[in-house]
């Protein structure tokens, strides 16, 4: 299947917006045994997008296009696939009665003119559901009515195009491909066994662990390929497998993962989706424990992490913010001599801030994190990226010193996820 | 000038990079007073390379090519532009010295066989100085020989295009680009001016603000546009300007400015880069007040907004993250009739977290939040996405109840952005 990826929108052809949408699209696709030949990015015009949707049609079998579904009137997208499929825009009661439940569970007020618009879609067109917003997706085909069957079955017709139009808002996008797009793609064009897993590590950058692993790399088998994917904090490694029969693939990734694991075992801290924080919680659960935090440097980004975890009500108590240093000393007992001996980014410090909260709180393990962001405030003897992060448990408190890099954003990731990695490899 | 962005590499196709180069000369360009029609994403195959470049032929004066270049992959791009452009690949001296000298300066040990090879350059093109990388740009015109007075004139035979390859890597490209591309496309292509102005806003729709701006909108003249671009909690409005003259359209815009304020005053909260966050902490700053916060359904987001932004620490003090009610008791003094008389949720609760947590840190402004973020926890009385926002300021507090939708991590977002923007009426 030859598959391709148009964004519409002059928002992203100012630079103004990164097309997160087409690496996300390419990424499913892939995992899904696919592969997209060709990305294009096209104005929000007539003519440039006919002349798009024209190009894409003499290539592809499916192109799936996002953006230019909105509400408001910047967007002439719809009129123009009418154009393009030669047909016309028709009032669908069933999209303006989803539009009308979405109000009512949001409770928002009327359903505007502009909404209602929404609601007209092109006559020959299959139309997609959206559950979380008010822009329907759409499935039409070069050469006439979009076949209902085709959605069933697995007959196609090769010498047509299937175009897939999506809301070019990325959670809505995400949701429609998932549900309504994939599956149907797989039944109509059933994809190439190929099995992926991802490797979380913490702990390591990318050219130290590619030192370590490039014995085992080498000795890859062919059809197993082996990818770094760095992010800030963290580095994910994925393998994937491509042949006949997915059982097969799956039993050689779990063999090289084993292999895998004995080579840095400390690093790897989950697979595929998992997230530090969640695994974290897992932890905590298991061991009916609890958790507290007490974060300076961080501000609050440790905490946003572990609360975006879903239920981290039954594990997580809650935490103090202590940016300013009364709020060390007042709320979490930092000794005054400490921070006027020590400073506010010093092991002792930390220690005292994680021996605070903890009594705050009451709860099993506490993590505490002190340091400078930037970009002001270093000095010689503690430049920017200075950090201190010290982990309570139940039978200690001990710190570990860092060092990351001059941009703000990235040390209070980087300390975040350092921090999360040292109280998973303490439970 | 019709501007086209050809970017090759497997690597964006299969979604493991996203394509920043694109967005990053989209916006150069922008800047510049050009703009980008369209981008293309290219797989690292000839037939994909040829195919592309011949199209963007046909259509585009100018075209930007990145990637492909690479020590390891530049054999099939140069040979394939060499195929286009019907002409050879020569060993370049001044592009070998020019690696001699980078390798010397970075103390990197001998000079590979990759490397050589990246001296040998099509023997049309004008090659292109890359002062912090081993790639060459290339710039090729179709039709025959580049013309080295092209660089130095406005003459251009509008018959042809303009290839220019740059390197895939993000600082060598942009270094190159606005040292030897930009200026030369300058003086062949001066350029119209534009102006864009980004209006920034929250706590409002994007399609009920559509339906307050409509008659101002309609009455902008022809050659100033209105784009909409939503994001999780807030709704960014962009005007851009094209005509002969930049000053002119600066003081068009700023009358429309001063219009569309008038119609949407509250929701206006900044201007192109600003944060609502950034925009607090000047207004904090400028009454030398401070801030602190009462954190529980936004878990933490609320103060990592505020703690990236840069100098924060002089106007935020702290935060209690009260995520278990004895928190949100001890920490924050809510009192126990309070919940259980009214529940974690709850107007009262909000106003006395705001209470606590000013009585904690001593602030002059507090926020505080409360909710069901969800996907648990809702009820029919109070359905997931139910919140309370308290804020305090030096003359009052006061709550405000929201209901947001059923995802989490949005409710989260939402609610943080909302409670900014309460803040920042109130100061």
């Amino acid at each position: 299947m030859n598959i391709e990826i148009i964004n519409i929108g002059d928002e992203i052809l100012i630079g103004q917006v990164i097309n997160t949408n087409a690496a996300w699209l390419a990424e499913e696709l892939n995992k899904a045994g696919y592969r997209a030949n060709r990305f294009v990015v096209l104005p929000d015009t007539r003519e440039g997008i006919l002349a798009g949707l024209k190009e894409a049609a003499e290539r592809a079998d499916v192109v799936l296009v996002s953006g230019g579904l909105g509400p408001t009137k910047d967007d002439i997208t719809k009129q123009t696939i009418c154009e393009f499929f030669d047909t016309k825009l028709v009032f669908n009661q069933e999209a303006y009665n989803d539009i009308e439940v979405l109000f009512g569970k949001r409770g928002w007020r009327n359903i505007s003119e502009l909404n209602r618009k929404q609601a007209e879609l092109p006559e020959t067109c299959i139309s997609l559901p959206n559950y979380i917003g008010t822009a329907r997706g759409m499935w039409l085909e070069t050469g006439g009515q979009a076949n209902k069957e085709h959605l069933q079955s697995q007959i196609f017709n090769r010498q047509s195009s299937i175009f897939i139009f999506l809301p070019g808002v990325p959670f809505e996008l995400k949701e429609m491909f998932t549900r309504e797009v994939l599956p149907r793609l797989q039944r109509l064009f059933p994809p190439k066994a190929i099995f992926h897993k991802t490797i979380l590590t913490q702990g390591m950058g990318e050219s130290a662990i590619a030192e370590i692993l490039h014995d085992w790399e080498t000795l890859l088998p062919p059809h197993i390929k082996l990818a770094y994917l760095p992010q800030p904090g963290l580095v994910r490694l994925r393998l994937t497998a491509i042949g006949p029969e997915k059982n097969a693939l799956e039993h050689e990734i779990r063999q090289e993962l084993s292999k895998l694991h004995a080579l840095i075992p400390d690093l790897i801290f989950g697979y595929d989706n998992d997230t530090l924080e969640a695994v974290i919680g897992s932890l905590l659960l298991s061991k009916q424990a609890t958790l507290a935090l007490a974060e300076s440097c961080t501000g609050g980004y440790i905490a946003h992490l572990i609360t975006s975890v879903p239920g981290s009500s039954a594990w997580f108590k809650g935490g103090i913010i202590a940016y300013a240093n009364e709020a060390k000393k007042e709320l979490l007992y930092v000794k005054p001599e400490t921070l006027s001996n020590h400073g506010a980014v010093s092991e002792q410090t930390a220690l005292e801030m994680a021996a605070g909260a903890r009594t705050r709180f009451g709860t099993d393990y506490v993590i505490a994190t002190t340091g400078i962001a930037g970009p002001d405030g270093g000095t010689s003897e503690k430049p920017v990226g200075t950090v201190w992060i010290a982990v309570a448990t139940p039978q200690k408190i001990f710190a570990r010193h860092f060092l990351f890099g001059d941009d703000r954003g990235r040390n209070i990731r980087r300390t975040a996820l350092s921090a999360l990695n040292l109280l998973r490899l303490s439970l």
